[in-house]
């Protein structure tokens, strides 16, 4: 009888767990097949700090194939699954269609920008979940310095100088916060912008406070930091209509600008809507055990699956990089157990804390619940991610070290196109192709 | 009165050079403007280290906004000169045509891929002078080695395993002794590559030789580095046609491969070819004060320039870094002279030596006509470029560290399409706009 084969979709949190955790158990008696459209895992919590010049992308970005051995990496993007037929469709790097025929699945396809119905923000925003977006970020806000530098025209060069984060969550947060102080030194090096005012960042959310849905002692922290450091933190506010010539805010303000930064959140990715199956929230239904009910064979996790928390009963878990990684280990357990390895258990976690990392020696974090802020936090924030990071340690390690000593690095590239990262799409991970 | 201005069109090793030269001369005196397409001097001698992975981008690029205070930089494309009317014209980042009048103009406009009428090398081969090219072809390695990984036809693995270097000057001979070692590490991730021969490099020229022009123990050097690593060195070959699915040498044989990578040189930039001044060799013709003669506001230096060689009466200079550098310095001072304060003086410059990084503990150097090899070369190889590079040396310096002590990064970012970079591109320092 030749190897059963377990195909996993998707190689983020849930995915790449899950991956690790079977080829661990598996030992040879399963074909593991893991497809993903790059070879590489996205430590995503780090991405804003990539945006901003602190880390180079190859640091965040751990080569799949050096790092799970004895998984066969497929590149591509599911797109079609048949449950009856058991295969996955997907579109490989070059173009072409294939089939992969599965004894197990497992979806783990992640999340995408979650779009809202304002006008003129999927033309003029910018959305922040992939690479191709984050490198795309860091030389647009060194170009608007640049550009605001180059001007002679007052209004040009405020309009250039004024960044809107929408959305105060984690992301926007931690964007917030390391932009302000990226923008800062830039202009401080430009000679026609050294000597006004410092360039100006609001962070807006419709919520009554940042980092809604974390602790408020963390939302205290954060916000202090930010209104020190001259971000304006401007909550119970959003986007009316954005421009080309800047956003009309719902307090009825307009703010000329050229830098609209969305990070309001994530929706499932459409992959699992597609199914036919029962959904909440966008999510793929599964029991305790990460199953799919009526299909055995299926399993799924991470943001693509609507899990039961077995600790708030009727909820579901949140979107975090946290459950994601968790339920990866589940699932891979239980689909072991599934072959007769093991027993499956049901998933149960309690959160170990959140870390919100602000740019400079600040951050805020409650590890085991308890509150920390200042240098104490930035410490365990940054142990925490080194820890979490399945590989690049030592490397983002000595980023960080040379960060914190030398002066920034101030230069676009110019590798993304604008039109490669659209707000609207389904697959951030890789620039569109347009033309050509 | 107001300022006289001074356009410096290209930030190359002469452009950089000059610019840098006049803001300490002029001490404000003159408003100097750098015309250049990107905002960073890009250190070229280390390109072969980030399309292998060794360095990140950012390292080699220099900002120029950090380290030329005083210097007024334009982002553009200068594609037109008008001598009589004294202006530059030139296309900007947004695409909006503009002109800049000018007092003095310094043309280091640098040089190009050097293209030979193989039939289909223009749309197989890939070039290799700027960073959107680098880093395509660290992708573009990368994956063909997970293509050939994913295989199971024996003839496309060894097709994808198998890279060809035309041109064994200086940049191919470093390409193919880091691509080498790269691929060779890479080869070993990948459990169905593991076992086999390692991947297959191939140096061809034309020349009886490898590093033509250069000295006899140094190309002995590399010869024995090279073949000792497994990299085939084929002197008196060349390739007669590329096609998709390989490439035809000149005796007769025929490789399959997906990778063919053009180092066969450079020409001059075609901007100065378009003045309607005498040029040799495509070489815009100067005075051995770098002044265009009968234009006595115009001088040129580095590539774009034919500069009498002082001290081989007759010859012109050869387009290295080393002459462009300090042919800058002497454009500088020279510039700095017409308007009365110093001495012109005649460019005269002999050779410092040479530096070819081979990879691993290895290198060639010649330091004042000193030969070395092995690691007292890598040594003075690496300090060459350390006091050679403008700025950003902790950081490159920690690359090399931390290169030396931890396995590869080995990831596909995908940033950089394969038709944003062609072989036939006046301007590859940024990738082209297709579409959209």
């Amino acid at each position: 009888m030749s190897r059963p084969r377990i195909v996993i979709v998707g190689a983020g949190f849930a995915g790449y767990r899950t991956a690790r955790t079977l080829a661990r158990l598996a030992r040879g008696a399963a074909e593991i097949v893991l497809v993903n459209p790059h070879d590489y895992f996205l430590y995503v919590p780090l991405l804003p700090e990539v945006a901003t010049g602190i880390l180079e992308p190859r640091r965040i970005s751990v080569s799949l194939a050096g790092t799970l051995p004895g998984v066969r990496l497929v590149l591509g993007e599911a797109d079609t699954i048949d449950l009856d037929g058991r295969r996955v469709g997907l579109v490989d790097p070059e173009g072409t269609r294939r089939e992969l025929s599965y004894d197990r699945l497992v979806l783990s396809a992640g999340s995408v920008n979650k779009l809202l119905p304002i006008p003129g923000v999927t033309e003029h925003a910018h959305g922040f979940r992939g690479m191709p977006e984050a490198l795309y970020l860091r030389d647009h806000i060194t170009r608007q310095i640049e550009l605001a530098d180059a001007t002679d025209d007052p209004a040009e060069r405020d309009a250039r100088c004024t960044f809107v984060v929408v959305g105060a969550g984690y992301t926007g947060t931690e964007v917030s916060a390391h932009g302000k102080l990226f923008t800062d030194e830039l202009a401080r090096k430009h000679p026609s912008l050294r000597d006004r005012e410092p360039p100006r960042w609001l962070l807006l959310d419709v919520a009554p406070r940042v980092l809604p849905g974390l602790p408020e002692h963390m939302a205290d922290t954060a916000n202090r930091v930010l209104t020190r450091r001259g971000v304006e933190v401007c909550m119970g506010t959003s986007v009316d209509e954005a421009t080309k010539e800047g956003v009309h805010l719902t307090n009825g303000r307009f703010l000329p600008t050229h830098s609209l930064i969305w990070c309001v959140g994530v929706r499932p990715d459409p992959l699992v809507g597609d199914l036919g199956l029962p959904t909440e929230k966008g999510r793929l239904c599964v029991d305790e055990y990460l199953n799919v009910p009526g299909h055995p064979e299926v399993f799924a996790c991470g943001d693509a699956a609507a899990v039961p928390d077995l600790n708030h009963p009727g909820e579901i878990t949140p979107m975090t990089a946290q459950h994601a990684t968790r339920q990866g280990k589940t699932a891979g357990n239980n689909i072991a157990a599934s072959f007769g390895q093991g027993e499956r258990r049901p998933y149960r976690h309690r959160d170990l804390g959140f870390v919100v990392d602000l740019g400079g020696f600040q951050a805020a974090a409650n590890p085991f619940q308890v509150p920390l802020s200042g240098l104490a936090a930035k410490t365990v924030t940054r142990g925490y991610h080194l820890a979490a990071m399945p590989g690049n340690r030592v490397r983002t390690g000595a980023d960080w070290l040379l960060d914190a000593v030398l002066p920034k690095q101030a230069v676009q590239l110019g590798l993304v196109r604008s039109d490669a990262v659209p707000l609207e799409n389904s697959a951030p991970e890789l620039p569109v192709r347009t033309g050509g």
